[in-house]
C-alpha cells in the first residue's frame, strides 16, 4: 500500500510538471530504459559496456547518430531493433510533443502577459491535439514505409533479401527521423554514387526536417499564397541553405583527393548535394567527413548549428530562428519599427525569444567545448565539430567522439540531450515563473 | 581653379557624411597617410614593404597591435614616433568621436522614430561637445604622462636613460590606448615579474578601456548610488570578468611548463592576473600566448570578443552589450516584461541593438575566419584566435598572423578596421535610412 502511495505521488508529480519538464523527464526515462535494454546479452555481441549502451541510447533517442561502438557489428538484430525503436520514439516523440509544447510556448507567451504554460494547454481542446498526433503518426509511417520499399533496390542486390530488407527499413526510419544511424561503419560511403541513396535518403530527412507544421500547412493549402508565414520562411530558407551549401561544398572540395577529387563529374555533383543537405541535421555521410578542408568544416558547423524546422525531427537553433535573427538585424539598421517577411509582421517578443535561444545555444556549445578541450588533447577543430554536431543532434563526426574519455563522452551525451530537448525548453524548465511587479525608472547604457 | 573646385566639392561631400561614415573615412585617410610615412626611408630600417607599412599603420590606428614586422627592430625612432602618434590618434580619435556618434546613436534612436543622425547632432550644442573633447584629451595625457614617469623605473635601469625614456613613453601611450604595441619582440615577457609592469600597464589599459562616459561619471559622482546605470554595469562587469579570467587562467595553466609552470607562486599569480586583463583588449603579454592550452585559448577568445567599455580605447562587442545579452535572456525566461539592472529598466530597443550588434559581429568573425582558413593551411585554433584578436582589436597572437599570405593579411586588416570603426557604425554606414510605412498583418513563426 505504501509502495502504491509513493508511486501514485510520483506519477501525480510527473503529470503536474510543465510540458517542457515532462518532455525532458520522459526522454530521460526512455534513454535509461534503452540503455538497460542495449546492455543486455541478447542485444549486443559482447563488447558493449554500460557506458557505451548509455551513449548509444542517448544518441538514438536524441536522434543524433554519434556512436562509440559499431551499430552494425556490436549489436545483434534485437539490439538494432531496439535502436530503431528508440529513434522512432525520439523523432516522433518530440514531433508530437512539439505540437503540445510549441502551441503553448510559441503562441501565447507575449511579454507582459502573465501565464503559466499549463493554463494554456487546458484552453486547447484535447480532441484537436489527439487528431494532430494521429496525423503525425500517419505521415511518418507512410514516409518510412515508402522510403523502405524504394531502398530495397539499393540494399537487396548487395546484401540479399534478409539483410537487405532490414537495411532498407532501418535506414528509412533513421533517415525520416534525422537520426543518422547507419548499419555500415562507413555510413553511406559504400553507396555514395547510387542515385536512390542520393534521392530517397535526403528526401526522407528533408521532409522529416521541415516540421509537422509545414507539412500540415502544405497539405491544407492549394497554392503559395495560402501558405502561412512560417511555412514560407521554412521553404524559402531551406532552399537557400541547400543551394548555398551545395555550391560552397563543391567549390571548396572539388580538387580535394580525399573527398570529391577522385570522383567523376556526376559523383562530384551528387556527393556535394548529399554533403550540403546532411548537416541539417541528418548526419549520414557519403564522403569522409574527417578529410574535409577546415573551411568546409566551418561551413558544415554553421549548417549544423542552424539545423532544420521547428516541430520536426531535426535539431539546431532552427531555420526560422536564424532567419528572424537576420531580419531583426536588418530591421534594426533600417530603423524599421517592425520585422516584416512575406507581407506579415513579427512582434518584438519574437526577437526576445530568438535572442534568448541564441544566447543559450552559444553558452551550451561554449561550455561543452571548454570542458571537452580541458579533458581531451585532440585537434581543436575536430572537438568543436563534435560538440556542434552533438548540439545540433546531427551525428556527423570528424572522428573525435570515439577517442574521448569518460568525461568527454558524458559531456557529449549532455549536449545531445540539451540539443534535443531544446535550449528553449531547458530555459522554461529552469526558469522561475515570475513577473516583474515593480516598474523601475528608465536607465540607459551605451552599447558597441 | 578646377582643382580647387574638385577639392571643395570633396570636402563638402565629406562634411555632409553621417558621423559614422565620416569616422570611417577619417580612419581610412589616417591609415593611408600613416602607411605612406612608415614606408619612407627615414621611418624604417629597410625591410618594410608597402604592404607591411599598411598593415602596421592599420594595426596602430585601430589600436590592435598585431604585427608582421618588428616594431623595435624594423622601424627607426622616427618610425616608432609615427606609430605612437597613429596609436594616439586611433585611441583618442575614436574616444572623442564616440562621444559624438554614441550621443547620437545611443540616445535618440528608438524603434519607430524617424531620424537622421546629423539632425540629432545639430540639436546638441557645439560648446558642450568641445568641452567634452577637451576633458578627454586632459584625462588621456595626464594618465599617459603619469604612466610614463612610473615606467621609467622599469626601463631605465635595463636600457639606460635615452632608450629607457622612449620605452616608458611608448609603452604608456600604447597601454592607455589599449594598443598592445611594444618595442621588444617578446612584448613584455622580459619584464614579466616586475611589479610595476604588472601594476602600471594594466592600470593604464583598464582605465583607458572603461570608457570616457564611465570616467566622467566617476569624477562627477560622490558615491555608488549617484553613479549612472551604465557606469555600474561597466564596473560590476569588469570586476567579474577580471576575477573569472584570473582564476580560470591560473587553474588551467598552473602546471603548464611553457606558461606558468616554471614560475614561483608570486610569478604565477601576477602572470595570470596580467593574462586575464590583457585580452580586454590591451594585447600585451607576459607569457607566450602560443603555448597556452586550447581551453585557455578558448576562454581568452571569449574575453577578447567581449572587450572593454563603450566610448573607450578598447574593442570587442563591449561589456554592456554582453551583460544586456545575458539580462535579456534571463528576462525572457522569467517572462519578465522588461529588463532591469541596478533598479533601472532598459527598453526593448536596447535588445534590438544588442541582437543586431551580436549578429553582425558573429558574421564578420565567421566570414573572415572562413576566408583566412581557405587561403591558409594553419591550425584552425590559431587562425580563429588571430581573427578574434583582430576583431576585438586586441593584438594577442598565437603566431599565425606573421605566416599569413597577402589575402590573409588583407582580411586581418579589414577585420581590424571593422572591429575598430565598430560593427554598429558599419551597419549605420551601410544601411539606408528607411522607415516602414506599411503596417502588415501579424504573422507567426515557430522558433527553437
Ligand atoms: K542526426
Ligand atoms: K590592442
Amino acid at each position: 500500500m505504501a509502495n502504491i502511495g509513493v508511486r501514485t505521488r510520483l506519477l501525480d508529480r510527473l503529470v503536474r510538471l510543465s510540458p517542457p519538464a515532462l518532455l525532458a523527464s520522459l526522454y530521460l526515462i526512455v534513454i535509461l530504459l534503452g540503455a538497460a535494454l542495449l546492455s543486455l546479452p541478447f542485444a549486443n555481441t559482447g563488447g558493449v559496456s554500460i557506458y557505451d549502451a548509455l551513449f548509444t541510447s542517448t544518441s538514438a533517442v536524441t536522434v543524433t547518430g554519434l556512436v562509440v561502438v559499431s551499430t552494425g557489428q556490436d549489436f545483434t538484430l534485437i539490439g538494432q531493433v531496439v535502436i530503431a525503436l528508440l529513434i522512432q520514439f525520439g523523432g516522433l516523440g518530440l514531433m508530437t510533443f512539439a505540437v503540445f509544447v510549441l502551441s503553448a510556448i510559441g503562441v501565447k507567451i507575449g511579454l507582459g502577459q502573465r501565464l503559466i504554460l499549463r493554463e494554456d494547454l487546458n484552453q486547447s481542446s484535447i480532441g484537436d491535439l489527439i487528431k494532430l498526433v494521429r496525423v503525425i503518426l500517419v505521415v511518418a509511417l507512410t514516409c518510412e514505409a515508402g522510403g523502405a520499399v524504394l531502398l530495397l533496390a539499393v540494399f537487396v542486390p548487395d546484401l540479399g533479401w534478409a539483410e537487405g530488407t532490414w537495411y532498407a527499413i532501418f535506414h528509412a526510419i533513421s533517415a525520416f527521423n534525422n537520426a543518422g544511424f547507419g548499419l555500415d561503419d562507413q555510413s553511406l560511403i559504400p553507396w555514395a554514387a547510387h542515385p536512390l541513396i542520393n534521392f530517397v535518403i535526403p528526401l526522407l530527412f528533408i521532409v522529416g526536417g521541415l516540421g509537422f507544421v509545414v507539412l500540415a500547412d502544405i497539405y491544407d493549402s492549394r497554392n503559395w499564397r495560402q501558405l502561412s508565414l512560417h511555412t514560407k520562411i521554412m521553404l524559402y530558407g531551406s532552399v537557400c541553405l541547400i543551394l548555398i551549401g551545395w555550391l560552397t561544398f563543391a567549390l571548396l572540395e572539388w580538387t580535394n583527393p580525399a573527398t570529391l577529387g577522385e570522383l567523376n563529374l556526376w559523383g562530384k555533383i551528387t556527393a556535394s548535394w548529399f554533403q550540403a543537405v546532411t548537416p541539417r541535421t541528418a548526419g549520414f555521410n557519403t564522403i569522409n567527413t574527417g578529410e574535409m578542408h577546415d573551411a568546409t568544416a566551418l561551413m558544415t558547423m554553421t549548417l549544423m548549428l542552424i539545423g532544420g524546422g521547428s516541430t520536426s525531427t531535426a535539431g539546431g537553433i532552427k531555420v526560422t530562428t536564424a532567419i528572424v535573427l537576420v531580419l531583426a538585424t536588418i530591421a534594426f539598421f533600417r530603423k524599421s519599427t517592425e520585422l516584416n517577411a512575406f507581407g506579415r509582421s513579427l512582434g518584438l517578443e519574437e526577437v526576445m525569444k530568438v535572442l534568448a535561444l541564441t544566447v543559450v545555444s552559444i553558452l551550451i556549445v561554449f561550455v561543452a567545448l571548454f570542458v571537452v578541450s580541458i579533458t581531451h588533447d585532440g585537434t581543436f577543430l575536430t572537438l568543436a565539430f563534435e560538440v556542434v554536431s552533438a548540439f545540433g543532434t546531427v551525428g556527423l563526426s570528424m572522428g573525435a567522439t570515439g577517442d574521448l574519455d569518460t568525461v568527454g563522452r558524458a559531456m557529449i551525451m549532455v549536449v545531445m540531450f540539451l540539443g534535443r530537448v531544446g535550449p528553449l525548453t531547458l530555459g522554461f524548465f529552469l526558469a522561475t515563473h515570475s513577473v516583474a511587479r515593480v516598474r523601475y525608472p528608465k536607465g540607459r547604457v551605451y552599447l558597441g
